[in-house]
């Protein structure tokens, strides 16, 4: 290892190759609870592509692993380093080199943050609207390698809808365009959406090319509340089945509403079962919608539907369902104290009309393996996050985490869904994507994965 | 070849196993003009997905090339057989499985028509948005065969947009199901956008998955005249900087409009050098983003601007932009007559804010190239089409069509466009894709090509 260290200071200078200790350590994982993480022989941070380039081709000299990290801000292990790696921390090449309002798109490198290329295109009248959780600190590479979602999605789409073109330096060292910066296009395979979401197993992104949308309307936004969680689900799959399309369907369970508020207390109704937030954003049109969306919501079984009367009001709630991550993290804390207390935080997706059937089973599940769970996530596109408190320090607790873990991937594909909705695979999810994909689906990306890096040298262990 | 043919028969019953000469010949090629094309051996006409892996299967052990169709209206020649080919028509395998209005979804055999299943889902209050040309007698499995575009996509996007999950039988015979039948889901490599508009050369789709919206709302429709091709193209690019997404964006040249109203007297402005064909479909508001347009297209140099006072009228303009394609086809038959009239129909998108000069530069070409070309197409995605008339009986005239078509080409890569907007590579872009993609991205694209199809049997010669 001290020659590929060497050998890396010598093309890229030594500003550029870092191997203490703590940095080492630093940059050992992402932001998920329970999956193996290594520690890299050094981290890079590459400046321009050809210093990605550089380090892809010294690492594949030297045979050693490189592990592409954004901000690290994932929720399933795919940025975990292995031993012995070398991280490319991508952070520092964060220019955005272009944002052009007529073609709306913009042209940025990997390490730009969500939250600072939405402020730069907001300036022209522009909106870029995948907003995972984590867009104050994400990164667009990371947000890109991971197909990340967001609260958006439900009628806006997953960061994979926004993508046009990427460059990326193959395992091979070559660089790759994708894409194009045209509205459509059709020309050959679609290289681009297979790096999507591929978590920087089959090249490393270097930059991206989005499209953009008019900056969104005027919005509204309220809440309702249920004394049971499936009448809320049940409020979701009406929604949908009325042709309504809110721009925000937000659900939070009765545990995240306890969480937020002991954490902030902001006057949620924490004796409620479920609470349903909902927003449009068709200007003028906003209210007429909503008024439908609270019509269908009492039906459903709603004890109080309110809308926010102002926009304060409504950046409140907005905010409440932000805060939900961090309130469950303190609560896990105070739960199992000594920084013992951790979150497995699931990430399950289902038809609309089974959102009722998994959060029941959720419940139940909870029960019936002893574990604290409390579930939040995007109902509108059916897609959950199960978040289950353990004791990092109790074998037996993390056992039961992980029982219920597996009883909830379970029931997700039970119910037709999918093992994971926007948070990845990683290491996390490997063995559901394996029975979600089935044998034939795994040979072929395992195929995909050899055809494109033979040597087995980029994020090695992730996705499959 | 008997051997295969009694074997297919012995297999699939002689019903679904054709081999007269005059049906072998019907099946020879797609729409799309100057391509090679060969004849096969055999045509089969698969009920069940069975059908297929069999059919698969028992051609790899002959060694012999499977060729799918649907209704053959590509226009690149990618359904167009090889000499001794089995062809999979799949028009038979049009069964609608499952219309889900709550998941909006829908689930399909391949050979569903278009039209059958807008249509069909319009029962439910749905849409389903891609509208190619061709949508009243191509198929769904064609459309995402080759990741069809059509009018809509301006607002709604291409076919790709709308496939949630895939099943698709490889070249082993196996079969694969790629993606979910949930709104949301980012299990693994994007394998349904790997073979959406991979045009048959790395499976045969025998089910599809469709995302479905809800149905549009009231829509007006405008029409402004220009005397220049090039003010009509920066009119789109002003109604696109201004933060405008009408549902429909389309633009007519002279030589169209000419042709049209010829073919079908509709009261076309003939002396115009430029239409553009507007639609806002946002109900109440629609009045009022149209007049938005209106005065953006006054202000890039309209000589005139009407409203659609009324569904009927609207309905006819839609109607006269979608005679395009015959009126041209008339237009060529009578340019060079005894069926010597052909046309070389290209297909290129550009940025929007460069197709003036795309306009400007197609309108040079044909002088330069002594060849008649009209150009129409989806302008609000610069997506454009330009129709070179030919005498395929005259070697000089098809010269000359085909050095035009390669100046469109050149001219549209020198405007940082694609190759291929909508149509697909097939064989009439397999030079252009190569130029466009570069050595890279051939080389990833063939990796991938060997991994799925390593003896290179599935509708070879296609794409790369």
């Amino acid at each position: 290892m001290p020659d590929l260290i060497e050998d890396l200071r010598a093309a890229l200078g030594a500003a550029a190759v870092l191997s203490d200790p703590d940095l080492l350590a630093g940059h050992r994982r992402d932001e998920a609870d329970l999956c193996p993480a290594g520690t890299p022989a050094v981290v890079v941070r590459p400046r321009h592509t050809d210093d990605v380039v550089t380090t892809v081709r010294l690492a594949a000299r030297h045979g050693v692993p490189v592990v592409p990290q954004g901000a690290r801000t994932g929720l399933a292990g795919a940025a975990n380093a292995v031993d012995g790696a070398v991280v490319l921390s991508m952070t520092s090449m964060d220019e955005i080199r272009r944002i052009d309002p007529v073609n709306r798109i913009a042209v940025l490198q990997p390490g730009v943050v969500n939250a600072t290329l939405a402020a730069a295109v907001s300036r022209h009248g522009l909106r870029y609207p995948p907003d995972p959780g984590s867009w104050e600190s994400s990164t667009i590479g990371g947000n890109v390698a991971t197909n990340a979602g967001g609260m958006c999605c439900v009628k806006y789409g997953v960061t994979g809808e926004y993508v046009l073109g990427l460059e990326v330096v193959l395992a091979s060292g070559e660089v790759l365009r994708t894409g194009r910066q045209t509205a459509k296009g059709v020309a050959g395979y679609d290289l681009t959406r297979l790096f999507v979401g591929s978590e920087g197993t089959l090249g490393v992104i270097t930059e991206i090319t989005v499209a953009l949308r008019p900056a969104a309307e005027e919005s509204l936004t309220l809440v309702a509340v249920f004394d049971s969680a499936a009448a809320a689900g049940d409020a979701v799959a009406e929604i949908s089945g009325q042709g309504l399309t809110p721009s925000l369907l937000e659900l939070l369970d009765r545990v995240h509403l306890r969480a937020i508020e002991a954490y902030r207390p902001m006057g949620l109704r924490t004796d409620a079962s479920a609470l349903l937030l909902a927003a449009a954003d068709t200007g003028a049109r906003a209210a007429g919608d909503l008024d439908r969306i609270a019509k269908l919501c009492a039906a459903a079984g709603a004890t109080e539907v309110f809308a926010a009367t102002d926009p304060v009001e409504a950046t409140a709630l907005l905010q409440a369902r932000r805060l939900a991550h961090p309130a469950m993290e303190r609560l896990a804390a105070q739960t199992y104290p000594d920084g013992n207390g951790g979150l497995v935080i699931d990430d399950v997706a289902v038809p609309r009309d089974r959102l009722a059937d998994l959060l029941d089973g959720v419940d139940r599940i909870a029960v019936e393996h002893e574990v604290p769970i409390g579930v939040v996530g995007h109902a509108g596109d059916g897609n959950m996050h199960p978040n289950i408190v353990v004791d990092r320090a109790d074998p037996a607790s993390l056992d039961r985490g992980r029982h219920a873990f597996d009883a909830i991937m379970e029931l997700g594909l039970s119910l037709g869904g999918t093992c994971t909705g926007e948070h990845g695979v990683g290491l996390l999810k490997r063995d559901w994507l394996a029975r979600e994909a089935g044998p034939v689906g795994m040979r072929v990306q395992r195929a995909i994965k050899d055809a494109l890096d033979p040597a087995g040298l980029l994020n090695p262990g992730k996705v499959l």
